[in-house]
């Protein structure tokens, strides 16, 4: 199976499974929870933590996908908690959650879907201390998530951020949780800690590189295909990775915080390239990734562990 | 030791845990975590699972503490939410978190109690397999307190709400949380099902009682005392069971959604004692605990069940 193959059966079985959880909401509140998750997305940490237990081979990953929608149901409540936080308006293709809704039903359902998660997590079949060490796991990045948005908030209002203080901010609020989900699956497939850890470390590093290129995409993807608003980090005057070494290179992004035509960021994006601020950006989210792949070596070769890397390749390569 | 003396001893060790955990926070989210939950409280739930853990005597309570103080910080992220929602400026004798830092801080910081209350009963000490049926308990009063926190804002919107209405609403709201406390203190301390489903029960039925009587606080006690804006409820039309009761008796309260002087606040006061609403009210609290008791025959009679009656006695007899 290649991996879009893979990628597309694990996201049809999570959209079946979450429409059969979520679909037949009765309350408003039951909706507002499922709005978002019901909106697609590309479900690749519940495809994280499947494969990482498949690459341990130690039981059967169906047993433990209640942990893989565990992982979806926690990224999609700190979507809907940022979403307030960020007043982005798009997500998904669809409207916001406090955007249909009001606030105060946002921040509940995304309360909601982070209990759920926890719930479910809970519903997977594996050595009850494995289970134990797996939900504490999801629990601390949780907190990291959020120890990470605090930060990326505070950059705003912060002269200067450097590289060292973006890469940390993007691992705690990304890479957390991709670390989580190849972690978990790792510890619930009955993996050794070494094989736990390494994968964990994976997900960290290569979900760093995941966000920079949702950074990447965020700026030079056209909103029908990402289902955001376009460029909203720079009209937002978001201190990323492209703001930070278009800095270096002279190039100042902060007059920019402000709405902007397509034209106006079609012009942006072209002194960017000119400048080889995009290339470079690019080349550290391959680095990353490069260096993750090299961390694998306790996990025996086999087509699971083949479908990790080239997963964490396409974190890097993919357009939307 | 009597009952004041058991609580105070829990209180201590869990203001001096808490102040170990989150004394020396660094950055701004953890202070604003830190905030409410330093701010002192009663500690009831903490109480409640270490005496339910107790009760059922199969291993020494100590080695489930975390559990108790995951407990508070779940009841702890809860209010910090729920202070965003409802508005309010004052608890525990203390400006909320919104009031201090800002709402997107408020959100956060609930969001990080909330991830540090798994990360807390990850550490208890028990039975592995037990271990994950206490987490699902928790994670399933979490959602149920969401659910219950929605219908209390949707109340605000609805002509008549009846009293069945209310009621399965603070069952949600706060019910929910003291059946965890003691179910999972009774599934941590190693008691049979048909024990921790009698505590779950019971933690239920007088989780409801205290509600009922945290609104007779909110009305009837002057505001140094509560912590809170006094006659909160009042002001803000809330549908309470005092409001319920008293359109029984053909008193509406709904008039005096808005600024009221301590005067005026007396002279409502007074006509409700004089049509005996508030009687009646406490009467509903009194027979919910009651019934509750009676459910506690399949636990051994011990100092620590003793306990237990004692607090739900004074879960509705506290006067703040």
């Amino acid at each position: 199976m290649d991996l879009q193959e893979y990628l597309k059966s694990v996201e049809n079985l999570v959209d079946k499974s979450l429409f059969r959880y979520f679909g037949d909401a009765p309350g408003q509140l039951d909706k507002a929870s499922a709005h978002l998750l019901l909106a697609g997305g590309k479900r690749l940490r519940p495809a994280m933590v499947m494969l990482a237990a498949e690459a341990v081979k130690k039981r059967s990953s169906d047993r433990i996908f209640p942990a893989a929608l565990a992982l979806e149901l926690t990224h999609t409540f700190t979507l809907v908690h940022d979403d307030i936080m960020d007043n982005d308006s798009f997500r998904r293709g669809v409207p916001t959650v406090h955007t249909v809704w009001d606030e105060a039903t946002a921040i509940l359902a995304g309360d909601v879907l982070y209990a759920r998660a926890f719930e479910l997590i809970c519903k997977a079949e594996a050595e009850p201390a494995a289970m134990v060490r797996a939900i504490s796991m999801l629990a601390r990045a949780c907190e990291e998530i959020c120890q990470g948005q605090s930060e990326d908030m505070a950059f705003e209002n912060q002269d200067e951020v450097t590289r060292g203080e973006y890469l940390d901010m993007v691992r705690k609020k990304t890479g957390a949780l991709y670390a989580a989900a190849a972690g978990i699956g790792a510890i619930l497939g009955g993996g050794t800690p070494q094989q736990a850890e390494a994968l964990h470390n994976l997900g960290m590093t290569t979900g760093i590189a995941f966000q920079i290129q949702d950074d990447l995409i965020d700026l030079l993807t056209p909103r029908g295909s990402s289902g955001k608003d376009r460029a909203s980090d720079l009209r937002a005057g978001k201190k990323t990775l492209i703001a930070i070494v278009a800095e270096e290179k002279g190039i100042d992004l902060a007059p920019y915080k402000r709405n902007l035509t397509d034209d106006e960021i079609d012009s942006i994006i072209n002194d960017l390239e000119n400048a080889g601020v995009i290339n470079e950006v690019r080349q550290i989210a391959l680095d990353l990734v490069y260096n993750a792949k090299a961390g694998l070596s306790v996990i025996s070769e086999s087509e699971e562990k083949q479908l990790i890397i080239e997963m964490v390749d396409f974190f890097v390569t993919r357009r939307f």
